[in-house]
């Protein structure tokens, strides 16, 4: 991939998108069987935690180099559902949301304790209210129960953390936006007297705000990656790996129920997916 | 428009949004010929640009009615190029940057008009340097060049007071997006044994997100609005008329410039605009 000519890199940017997607499949399978087959062996379980966020380590190298010339694809996926495109902060999730990640499955899993206890002294009525809120028990998970107390007061200091880092990304990038309402793109739009027509000195601006948003881009993949080790790092093994699997099966159902919300919408609508109908 | 139903909601936020555009581009036009044909009279011109306001104002209620379910299009509108969905705020441009495109005509007015005394200084030189930035001289927008202190001063304010309103509305949605990776999505998304099976509750927290987002639409569609307000209260007549037409000019403009660079990249790669390759 040295090199790769703009001819082929919107190819070249969805096909890693669509092997992202296999690979966070196959790893949701490897996880899974990891932790349910008993494979509580930390070892083994922390080498695959370290291949999972290599994963996307590679991910994020790939990225990178694909969006180097044209990043504006990267903003507003066309691969992705409108929904995705819509929960978007700078070409993928806000890091800050793999904490919320913790938190949420922290307290779903109290609940589940809770319902679990109510549910083996045949308090049956509130057992079966809480089990009905998450349809089942015992199915993972149960280790994020378990966070302890300086567990939380790591996580909470990351989350803070974070949330600092993202801050000056997204003003680095609304400086960038404002900037193309400044000269010599606002500029050179009023000075034309017919719209659109070509100049050398927007293309280059435009090439310069793409350059830009991808070194944001690289920017946030990097937050992304380290929030996601320094929560590894926190976690235990058994706990990483819950975390990870939620992770992915966050990402991947959140890509399916907006297929799905869109599909619905057109179906009710008789139209065909995609396309711009132009203006 | 009464009631409209999911079955067509998608055509009428793209019809409403063609309909923008032409209307922008017959407002550039009516901006153009009220300043070129010395129609410079205060009343007159202050009537237009009333009319042009109050054009935002409509078109930003219908997309309040249209985006009250399915708001999530225009957070990476299909019928915007991929460079303008880059450059998207809150589902349109940020209201920091009128005021940026304020500085940037004055700045280029003051610089013409250097141009213009040295060229009639016959100090040739210098002035044909500073005429081939811009291409011409002497095709309008010289009123900006006017600006007095107490203008600049006030314009400086509405800056500071805007870009502080525009980080409440992207603080309120960023919460927004990670209330998505906590309960009940996250949850109900890994204990879900089949990924994007549908789900009542992920259902209902998704259509409440996609309300909370329009209602963030709306309020930055209402910052937008009173921004442009503003700035025309402050400016004279002239002075608003002309920046008004660079406004018009340069959206018009970049959805042009984009889709320029989107057939450049597709000619080479040969292959077809649009269209999800799906995985």
């Amino acid at each position: 991939m040295e090199n790769p000519s703009s001819s082929n890199i919107e190819k070249l940017q969805q096909d890693c998108y669509n092997e992202w997607m296999c690979l966070q499949a196959k790893r949701m399978t490897d996880l899974k069987r990891a932790l349910t087959n008993g494979e509580k062996n930390e070892g083994e379980l922390r080498e695959l935690i370290r291949t999972v966020i290599e994963d996307f380590e590679d991910y994020a190298g790939k990225r990178s180099e694909h969006s180097r010339r044209f990043s504006s694809n990267y903003f507003a996926p066309t691969w992705n559902t409108c929904l995705e495109n819509a929960l978007l902060w700078m070409g993928g999730c806000r890091p800050s949301s793999f904490i919320r990640l913790v938190y949420a499955m922290c307290g779903s899993q109290t609940e589940l304790r809770l319902a679990n206890f109510l549910h083996n002294d045949n308090i049956i009525g509130l057992s079966m209210a809480l089990d009905e809120t998450h349809g089942r028990i015992d199915v993972g998970g149960e280790s994020m129960s378990d966070l302890t107390a300086e567990q939380l007061f790591k996580i909470n200091e990351l989350h803070m953390k974070t949330v600092q880092e993202e801050n000056k990304l997204t003003k680095q990038s609304a400086t960038l936006q404002e900037d193309t309402a400044d000269m010599p793109i606002a500029v050179a739009a009023f000075y034309k007297e017919r719209i659109g027509e070509a100049d050398v000195e927007v293309e280059r601006a435009l090439d310069k705000y793409e350059e830009e948003m991808a070194r944001i881009l690289a920017e946030a993949d990097k937050l992304r990656l380290t929030t996601l080790t320094k929560i590894v790092e926190i976690l235990t093994a058994v706990q990483a790996a819950d975390f990870l699997l939620a992770g992915k099966k966050l990402h991947l159902s959140m890509h399916e129920w907006g297929r799905l919300r869109e599909r619905r919408r057109l179906e009710a609508c008789g139209g065909e997916p995609g396309g711009d109908s132009g203006e």
